[in-house]
């Protein structure tokens, strides 16, 4: 990415105040709506204004309500508008109402009588819109809207068991673009309360108005403008419904240019994770089919509709009439799509436990049922699918922020999208070794003068925690033997080497892999039955812990140390271990005890970099430097592998020299990975900068406190808690357990997980701790709420259930 | 992903052929283009038709040739426009042209005369357009073109430094669409013609009509209708001019519903990698800026230009001048851009010495001057940037594969980054244990149904070979004790287990990481100076391999075999080892000894699957099935890391319990990320298909034969060749060499390297092993070329240099 100016020009000046507020509020889109899976909910999206959404929801709502081929009793269509400008002139749901009643009398004429009945209504409506609305004469039925009101402006015909519901949620009366709208008629809504407005008559749909047993009912959201319109916030509408992450119909382009609006219009809903189940668009004789088929290959099915008259007396009524095929196929694969995923969505627990395997889990414990089925995620939230009450996509936090990875909101998970597509088209994966390319370069860059400031001189990538880890102990290895004067010394029977050993601490995970694990003491993760080449290649301390028990910060003191030599792997925070905070001060004391010796010093930072724990780097918190630093996990934002190892230019030169064996012969094939180094690059970028992290005060500098601290003094003094740590983004809970209840292969705390599930939050225990995690972004309200939840849980833990 | 059915609807029925053929042109996108870098060069877009392209690039050559501000002799504009329909009587190089010479005799009156020449030429005109052309009277120096011959219809008007140069490359006579035109004219043009059609015109105006020491030229490519319109050949212009990847202007849309198609055509763009410096659009009185600035963010900067009058009858001039500010500034970013991206481009080579740390790499070796720049890659191909001649973007084949990883041509690579875009935007990642999301499901069901055909029955995924054989270890080891009752022995100074061993081949290579390092027998990777901590952990044996010499298949046996037990890591080809074709025979021998006796098997096919050596997976080579099988590289079809360690369910059974502890406690971070997943589906469906696969004769059957047998015998018959190994994707040359020479620390074949570079094919060397490695893709004539340039430079080998 070249470095772009800020540049603004031509005649018209933009306040750069409206550019923040804009900001803002797309951070603010951490609603998490529920959506039923009861019956088919599609989203109508079009690659421009004017393309006739409206007229494909009328198509469809004809062919599911009127079609005689198909028509059954009991069938109910809920078509939903939920922002219209130019009301009432334009009123969408009263052009489905309208047509609807229309069609229905024509077809019932000369034939059996459709049963039919059908409502329009406007919830809310701006003070212009409900004035211009009161100043025609009212119909039957209809009562006028206050300014932004619960009210309803209802027109109902016909009865029958064939039943439309229109519904316009939020109505502005200019006929401009919904962000215009909303700003010159003083009437704005908040992207938070569109979203549960939508959610509450999308539900609403299943308990009221919607018969519980009817397998025939059909949802549509027709959207205003083209697919990356604003709405009344500002907030692009492909951004602002992506909570829902409805399955959607695209009404494409016919005219000359139509195939790239309809092209890209797909790609932009494709960047946010939608699902487009087909491509309908108006026949303008240019065969834009053609092009369009070749670019879907057989993803998606491709609709043309007759062109549409200019002369509409007749209300459209032939059109519709010709059109009636097109629609009746489009209906059917909306069904059959809708069904398909459910059956999918269904089956995938079993297919899950019958072919995956999980790492860290015994299989035999995780029955079916209790298997977690991810539909999606958007920001910080799963998007959860529970099969129960006829099918629900619920959200739940991830406050297992998935295995300590994440990072990113709804608006960084959309920039990661666009920044992944764009290094995924431009480079994919290029050669590394000898080479040099933008991603690669940009973020050696800024890990060397962010988390590897004033200190690390060269940055080495590979894939996770546990390589960098193996890559750090060859490094250090190096070091030690050239300061030291080490040689090899084989024994006769050839084979074992002088044993050098590492200094590390009881109870610190370094990863996996053979190196990673000898670098660990003894444990469950390093039993004969896990690795039977395990050894334990180290002198292993116990250190000081601090944590907070009923209010106040502790020391508990280990019982004894060990003297040790050769190298030391620092931890900041012992993750698998158990969560437990390594007391600060202790780690300063033995790094420049190691440093007086000559042994090199790694601080393994896998967990511990970028704002985990509310600064940049560990060190900070120490007040020391390594020579060697090990970063992953949350360095590309959460979204894919990529790790490095920072060392001193001091490290380096010891593998110069004049032949390859001299040099560090240690690589992987996606070394330094271009998509990886894209994701870390905008990342990294994003965390550090105040303008996109509120949660920073100031450029690169420390994160406010997430945790509210009355909630965090009465958990930790709670009588089932033993200690409590809250420190950046993350809250540990260390509940009070004994004997089996406690260690690693404890199941004790499943059932309070198990209830948290239930209130939207997913956590993961560590034996009897757990712990909560959020992004560096989260909002410290989204951070209070889930507090809340945790101690209410907390109240009731341990009590006989009711 | 849902499956969704083939499907077309409408009035309209679309023959399937058609279909069939666009998909085959998309694959042609072969070509390799060089673009010169001495001058900036940018493409002019749009997001729809009918937005004002050719008034922006008629405003940015008056502003660079015209304008007073910043006029300086000797500066010169090429405006090029490859494909124009609605010619001649729409022409918007004639445009361009006309309108400047106008602005220059307007400008030059009542002040100093502008010294300021000007022609307008097309190069290619079907047989309509010409015969329209002819039709009308021609004008002095006007000559009228054949069908589609090199002819020129020339106006040249003033005289002057300031020099204008307008082209048109290939024109059509009807008014649509050009794939439309060029199937109605009968007069097709093939996109790698286009292309380099383009490239000439691009390249000559170095050479010829610009002057060589100039600064101050610029060059403009505008394309036709909106981003992601057919070019004449069906294939979209985004994806026909992408070998190129100039940076862009794209012209947005003013209009209602504009900023929608706007934000839409630019993520189109990035989707394929391309640089956009500038937005630029009429204002039409809605403020589209707005919304436009909080999405771009400071990313890119936005210019409005006044509103285009309707009454046109002045020629605009009152508009240009107008507009003349916007247009100054919007010319002055392009070039600064450009300068900057130069500047980063010379500074990169130093940058990338200074701060990274390539593997396998001896940094002192590698002299600043041979450091490659990749400016980006498209399907096979780097381009790659050289300071040489004022600058340019040369492009070559990527025949090391980067690590052996590649799989996509340029149609997979933007399918993958469509996939890559919406995997992210759909889940980013997400946690892997007890939960399951459809990428990790569907990649697992293709894996189990492919690679592990007819034995696995459980997909572990990690991150990388090194990862992969670990966790294959870790399972191979836990079935070898329980079938033979193996018991952890410790001794009693503790840390020593039962010393399990491997049984594994001399020169085998598994990865890095200390566990897969003890696999493998010792060697310049595992020495002391590399890992200390290494012993090598088995029994190792010297295989025959095969391979050819003087055009015939021969085995070449080892010395001696010792008996081995425990488990066995069979390895197919040996490829970091120096590219070794082990004797099929040999392997399928050694693996059925090793069931008799209990010992597990495990294939390395972390190179060899996916259609590396022609087939699926090795084993299909072998005749024989594995407990336990690893796969990495080419499995996300060379994007990002990820690897699966395929086993059966036997295997699986025994880390079954009641106890988290019997299970196998191994796991990375993003363990089965959506990412991967999602690439890696795309990928294998991708490689087995022959719709998308032009090289599999029929579902996931064999490759074809991609080396042209006759080359191969030649090549395998030259005098300086030891021996050549050709299967599947892989072509292998040792060269004779003694002493120093040989052997994997060897330079012998850095000259041969260097000379194949400058021919276009980016190798990398294993010793005195070179070796070319293609994509399951590759066309069987694009490996024709590789050899012909191999043998080539073989032929000069070793003889003095002229």
């Amino acid at each position: 990415m070249l470095p772009f100016s800020r540049f603004v020009l031509g005649h018209r000046s933009i306040p750069s105040l409206r550019h923040r507020r804009r900001q803002r509020r797309l951070l603010s889109i951490s609603s998490s709506p529920n959506v039923p899976l009861s019956h088919p909910t599609y989203m109508i999206w079009a690659s421009n204004t004017s393309l006739g959404k409206t007229l494909v929801s009328t198509g469809l709502a004809s062919s599911f309500l009127l079609s005689r081929s198909s028509y059954a009793e009991h069938r109910k269509l809920l078509y939903l508008k939920p922002v219209q400008t130019g009301f009432p002139a334009d009123s969408d749901s009263h052009f489905v109402f309208s047509r609807l009643c229309s069609l229905a009398s024509l077809r019932s004429s000369g034939g059996p009588s459709l049963s039919f009945s059908a409502s329009n209504s406007v919830i809310k409506s701006s003070l212009p819109a409900a004035i211009a609305l009161s100043g025609r004469n009212s119909l039957p039925g209809e009562r006028i809207p206050a300014f932004c009101e619960e009210s309803k402006f209802l027109r109902t015909a016909g009865t029958g068991s064939a039943e439309l519901v229109c519904e316009t949620l939020y109505a502005w009366k200019e006929a401009v673009s919904p962000h215009l709208a909303a700003e010159r008629e003083n009437c704005a809504v908040p992207d938070s309360l569109l979203v549960e407005m939508l959610e509450k008559h999308l539900t609403a749909s299943l308990e009221g108005v919607f018969q519980k047993e009817s397998k025939q009912d059909f949802c549509i959201v027709e959207t205003a403008g083209g697919v990356a319109s604003p709405g009344p916030s500002g907030t692009l509408q492909c951004d602002l419904y992506r909570p829902f992450r409805l399955p959607g119909v695209l009404v494409g382009d016919g005219r000359l240019g139509g195939i790239s609006g309809t092209i890209s219009a797909y790609e932009s809903l494709k960047l946010r994770g939608y699902d487009i189940v087909a491509v309908v668009f108006e026949d303008h004789g240019l065969a834009n089919e053609v092009p369009l088929l070749s670019y879907f290959r057989n993803r998606v099915p491709i609709f043309v509709l007759p062109s549409i008259p200019l002369d509409m007396s007749n209300d459209l009524v032939d059109w519709f009439n010709d059109s009636e095929v097109v629609f009746n196929s489009l209906r059917e694969i909306m069904v059959s799509t809708f069904s398909e995923r459910i059956q999918r969505l269904n089956d995938m627990p079993k297919k899950a436990g019958d072919i995956l395997w999980w790492p860290f889990t015994q299989h035999k414990l995780v029955p079916e049922a209790s298997i977690t089925v991810i539909d999606s995620r958007c920001g910080e939230n799963f998007a959860v699918y529970k099969d129960r009450k006829g099918g629900s996509i619920t959200q739940q936090f991830d406050a297992c922020a998935s295995w300590w990875t994440q990072g990113p909101d709804a608006a960084l998970q959309i920039e990661l999208a666009r920044e992944l597509g764009y290094a995924a088209g431009r480079f994919g994966h290029v050669m590394f070794p000898e080479n040099v390319y933008e991603p690669v370069l940009e973020c050696a860059e800024l890990l060397l003068e962010g988390v590897g400031k004033g200190w690390a001189a060269r940055s080495y990538f590979s894939d996770n925690g546990s390589t960098a880890i193996e890559i750090a102990l060859k490094m250090a290895f190096r070091k030690f033997c050239n300061e030291n004067d080490v040689l090899p010394v084989r024994s006769n029977t050839g084979g074992r080497c002088f044993d050098l050993k590492v200094l590390a601490l009881n109870g610190s995970y370094h990863g996996d892999t053979l190196g990673a694990m000898e670098a660990q003491a003894p444990s469950s993760y390093t039993a004969f039955i896990q690795q039977p080449w395990y050894s334990g290649r180290g002198f292993f301390l116990d250190p000081p812990t601090v944590s907070i028990c009923n209010n106040m910060w502790i020391v508990s003191l280990p019982a004894g140390m060990h003297s040790g030599d050769l190298y030391n792997v620092v931890t900041i925070i012992q993750g698998a271990g158990g969560m437990l905070l390594i007391d600060p001060l202790f780690q300063r004391v033995l790094v420049n005890e190691c440093r007086g010796k000559k042994i090199p010093i790694i601080f393994d930072e896998v967990f511990t970099g970028f704002w985990r724990l509310g600064v940049e780097t560990a060190a900070e918190l120490l007040g020391c430097v390594p020579d060697i630093a090990c970063f992953a996990k949350l360095m590309t934002g959460g979204v894919i592998p990529l790790a490095a190892t920072l060392a001193t230019e001091a490290v380096f030169d010891l593998f110069t020299g004049d032949s390859k064996l001299n040099a560090l012969l240690h690589g992987h094939s996606y070394s330094a990975h271009a998509m990886g180094c894209t994701a870390a690059t905008k990342a990294i970028k994003w965390f550090k900068d105040p303008k996109s992290n509120a949660n920073i005060l100031s450029e690169g500098g420390l994160l406010k406190e997430l945790w509210d601290p009355e909630l965090v003094a009465r958990i930790s003094s709670h009588h089932s808690v033993q200690r409590v740590v809250a420190l950046g983004t993350v809250f540990v809970v260390e509940l009070r357990a004994e004997g089996n209840n406690a260690g690693y292969a404890s199941t004790y705390t499943r059932g309070l997980i198990m209830k948290l599930r239930e209130d939207g939050v997913y956590m993961r225990p560590l034996g009897n701790v757990i712990y909560l995690m959020c992004t560096p972004l989260t909002l410290p309200s989204t951070c209070r709420g889930l507090l809340v939840k945790l101690l209410r849980r907390l109240q009731q833990f341990g009590e006989p259930s009711s």
